[in-house]
């Protein structure tokens, strides 16, 4: 569309600026433009939840145009959880409808000093006062807005991101969240309830139409019949469920690793077993859909439908919290989504607490006990409104540990402060490696390594190929994060450089897309570097260098320090990056980073 | 029990014959031991439906013990379908209470002149006359038996058993068949319905009663917890539906392998989405407990539970006759077991007229399309009956392709007579080579390659190690179904030896209780040797061999000779056969099978 719009909440002005072609060319779009943004623009230490932090709303080239997934866009913001750059990718249909309105992105800054939502449509802003919203929880605040202008896509907080809870989302049409790292926070510090994106005419135009479309109709047939696709659809991202026991790599009991042999009642197929679910949808252009919605049988959101459950929330809040049931640990899900919590970390969060309760740590003023599913649901309430024991968890586990004391750090599960994703990575090396270096934090979408492990393309237990597969698909889905298509598209790097070359006009081979995807990965470890990231923090938690896993398929494994230097060391060399693993000057010349 | 049960049903003589120790040490029981009958009391050229032929019942030293899955034990004849040996493993109650009655096996011989059923009590045999009984399904006999005499444990042929339907099968309590090769027919020859075992108190003795009960308790706690368990339970062998959409080894249309979107509503999970799913139930001790317990909405069989349905009727019904609706596929697979016609061989019987149906090479009197599970049910019918079009497909696909003539025998998927397992074979070049030299023609319960080709354990698409590992699972596996334990047990060699050494007190190491299989192995190799069998019947069908698959994960794969070729004489040289597939006199002396 060739615009972003520029929103300032201190001044109230709107205004739209052209997107630079150059850069696009450089950082393509989506994570990549707004990382480039952001290292532009937001000073190193900067806090994170100042006016002066940016919340930046960036689609990709492919947003809204018929690739398939192309529902997809990205916020970016400095993350108040971690202190360090964050990108959540978010499906749905708020992303091709902001470009519908005319937009490629919105750079919030400042802050408001009253409650305001933004009503964007044809090209234009208006901000809106939310005085009415503020309070409400996200659904609510999804129905009110879609009451007053029909057909539209929201982006909300709930009362956590009001509350400031470092890893308060944002909603977006109240099932699809930019979840991890805490954006809903920085847009409540802004004062912003919500994005309203009324419908719109404007279309992506393509540089190469015919190719584009022959090439997405090609895709599309040979999605219908790919295995990922089918079983993706049918079983979503639970599928992971059942890779997590083959391998070993659930995490159960806060990470601890116990046998836990209820599992049984958190397979895929219990959610149809238990009549929750209630069907599949999907995310705007999208063959796979993978989306599963339930309705509960009890609590306040019982008999609605909701989308919910997703692989992370189901073993986080599960196998992570020793819960069996998929009426609860959905309930919790779908919580999340209405408070505006990022449920991984919720349930990463209320699995830490559980053992600090369970070892006497702390004393919450409730019952806190591993597998009480009543329990975690007030226990959420109190960390999404920051009440009680809740107030201390609101911060995430590092920050938890931190007042907490009495080496509860060693069980606190994260890296550079965001809590681990639904991986026990001493039953994979790879997984371990990449949640050391991912550029959020403890994530697990810039590559996942189970799969490879597990079904051979990896030798299991072994440091072996692991830094080259973390590099190359670290860089390769920072490409495919920045045009912005989902991850569960089997594409190959060239068939996404053609998508990238017959939108948009610039010619991009294979090699040039991971290559900007390369750029980009230097990029965010830019951002990280100059707010003093380094070696020390591209680390695991203690309990996954020392414990033993003493159950399960990888029974007897950890990723000694002796492995993990290993797989760094040849993971910097890799990279050209210095030992202490920042960029070196040569490489970033190499990728025209610095001049 | 050390006895087994001799009945004459010319004379109408029983008797109680001793167990010979020498041969239980050298075949172990099950299958090795009714082999050896087989070879030693059935002469080579005798007609499998003659009198002379016998139809053995044997268990194993495990069956009805306290080990898992001992419910376990085989029937033993020469097929009329192959001409050569074939032994069928059932799971369910029947072993264990023919044991409990007082016999190892029974081995019947003759023919009665009148429909007869043996009534097995307390040591003791009656031959009772079935006139009333002649005719009717299996799940009728079954409950008039039952009622007749509660608490038994009854083995039923249906109308295809009597008619002599060469893949009739042998129900045992309706849900657990003797499937494949056509036991049933036998059974019809000898004109007997039904066995009926009564409870009874006698129970298997333990020469190390304390050594085996601890072994076993571990074995069921390390499975408490096991992935193959917990998959197995949730998923029973439907688990196979995901591997082969993984692997792209599913059979379509005939094992055409085109195109197949709509596998998506024969995945597992669609059994809980079309609410046919009805429960899960387990043989005799069994910890994993894998059968699916389903109720239809229409057809005779709506509104009852009935075990079904399992992975291979379902692949075979469904995708290879292109049906894709679990409420035809499981009506096909109940009607099968109450009419007693095996499954497996109905399924591929069926993609195979429908075939000819297409091209204009058969006139049914009937529309016999792909697709079309009214006119399958139809076509079941009448090959149980052996009316109309559906006498001919009852003698099997190679007997039919025979009068079809026009090139048929190109598309009739089966080795030495016996229909494919549901496995296309040119996506698994382990598989190829297992039903190329299975000792009962194209059966998938020797040795499973696909999970080892697809999850990494052997490069795919390669013959490396194939003529390895399908050598060594075979061996063992005969061991095992020697025992006779289930097929998804996944204990070590060691742990087999030892169930074997506690229960029995003949002492086996690992190696020798692997080379007592291979021992089994190359006696059933002699009994098809003898009966003319040799490298020329080692093979595939020309499908198999000359088309490319035309579509999935494996397109345009096909085994050509020289693949085989290759893997067969690894394979021979493995086994120290001759290059004829004969095994050497050298092998044999050494094995104890000759002097």
């Amino acid at each position: 569309m060739g615009k972003i719009l520029e929103v300032d909440l201190t001044s109230g002005k709107t205004e739209a600026t052209p997107i630079d072609p150059k850069l696009a060319r450089k950082f393509i779009g989506a994570k990549g433009y707004g990382a480039k943004i952001l290292m532009d623009r937001v000073a190193p230490g900067t806090p994170p939840l100042s006016p002066d932090n940016l919340l930046i709303v960036m689609t990709g080239p492919l947003t809204g145009t018929l690739a398939p997934s192309s529902g997809r866009f990205s916020v970016i913001t400095k993350s108040p959880e971690t202190g360090i750059f964050t990108d959540g990718h978010v499906g749905g249909y708020f992303g091709p409808k902001l470009k519908f309105a005319g937009f490629d992105g919105i750079v919030i800054k400042g802050s408001s000093e009253k409650p305001v939502y933004l009503r964007i449509r044809d090209e234009s802003c208006e901000i809106v006062d939310a005085g009415d919203l503020w309070g409400k929880g996200v659904f609510e605040t999804d129905e009110i807005l879609k009451t007053r202008y029909p057909g539209t896509s929201c982006g909300i907080i709930g009362p956590a991101g009001e509350n400031l809870a470092n890893f308060a989302c944002i909603s977006f049409d109240c099932g699809r969240q930019a979840g991890r790292c805490g954006p809903g926070a920085v847009m409540g510090s802004k004062r912003l309830k919500a994005i309203v994106v009324e419908p719109g005419d404007k279309r992506p135009t393509y540089t190469h139409p015919d190719r584009f479309k022959k090439l997405v109709k090609d895709l599309n047939r040979s999605l219908h019949t790919h295995p990922n696709r089918i079983k993706r659809h049918v079983l979503g991202t639970l599928v992971c469920i059942w890779e997590g026991i083959d391998g070993g790599t659930l995490p159960i009991k806060n990470y601890s690793g116990i046998d836990f042999p209820q599992i049984l009642n958190l397979v895929p197929e219990k959610l149809w077993e238990e009549n929750i679910w209630a069907g599949t949808t999907t995310c705007y252009a999208c063959p796979v859909s993978c989306t599963k919605v339930s309705v509960l049988k009890k609590g306040e959101y019982k008999g609605k439908k909701y989308e919910a459950p997703e692989y992370e929330p189901t073993v986080l809040f599960g196998s992570n919290c020793l819960i069996d049931s998929y009426e609860w640990v959905t309930y919790a899900h779908i919580l999340c989504n209405d408070l505006g919590l990022d449920a991984m970390s919720a349930g990463n969060c209320a699995g830490f607490a559980m053992e600090c309760y369970e070892k006497g740590l702390i004393k919450p003023g409730m019952e806190l006990k591993f597998g009480d599913g009543e329990a975690l649901i007030r226990f959420i309430k109190l960390m999404a409104y920051r009440e009680g024991i809740g107030d201390l968890f609101s911060k995430g586990v590092r920050k938890a540990a931190e007042a907490i004391g009495n080496d509860s750090h060693r069980f606190a599960m994260h890296v550079k402060g965001l809590e681990l994703a639904g991986v026990d990575t001493r039953a994979s090396y790879g997984m371990a490696l990449a949640f050391a270096t991912a550029d959020r934090g403890g994530c697990h979408q810039r590559v996942w390594v189970p799969r490879a492990e597990l079904y051979g393309k990896l030798k299991r237990f072994s440091t072996e190929g692991r830094a080259e597969f973390v590099k190359y698909n670290q860089d390769e889905r920072a490409a495919c994060f920045s045009l912005d298509l989902c991850d569960f598209m089997p594409f190959s790097e060239d068939q996404f450089a053609d998508l990238l070359t017959f939108s948009t006009g610039l010619e991009f081979t294979k090699e040039e897309y991971v290559l900007a995807g390369e750029r980009i990965w230097n990029l965010t470890r830019l951002l990280a570097v100059r707010e003093g990231i380094s070696r020390k923090d591209d680390t695991l938690p203690p309990r996954v260098m020392e414990e033993p896993l003493p159950a399960g398929p990888a029974k007897g494994h950890f990723i000694s320090k002796e492995t993990l230097d290993t797989m760094l060391d040849e993971y910097y060399k890799l990279r050209e990056w210095d030992e202490n693993g920042i960029p070196t000057e040569k490489k970033l010349k190499e990728l025209g980073l610095v001049d």
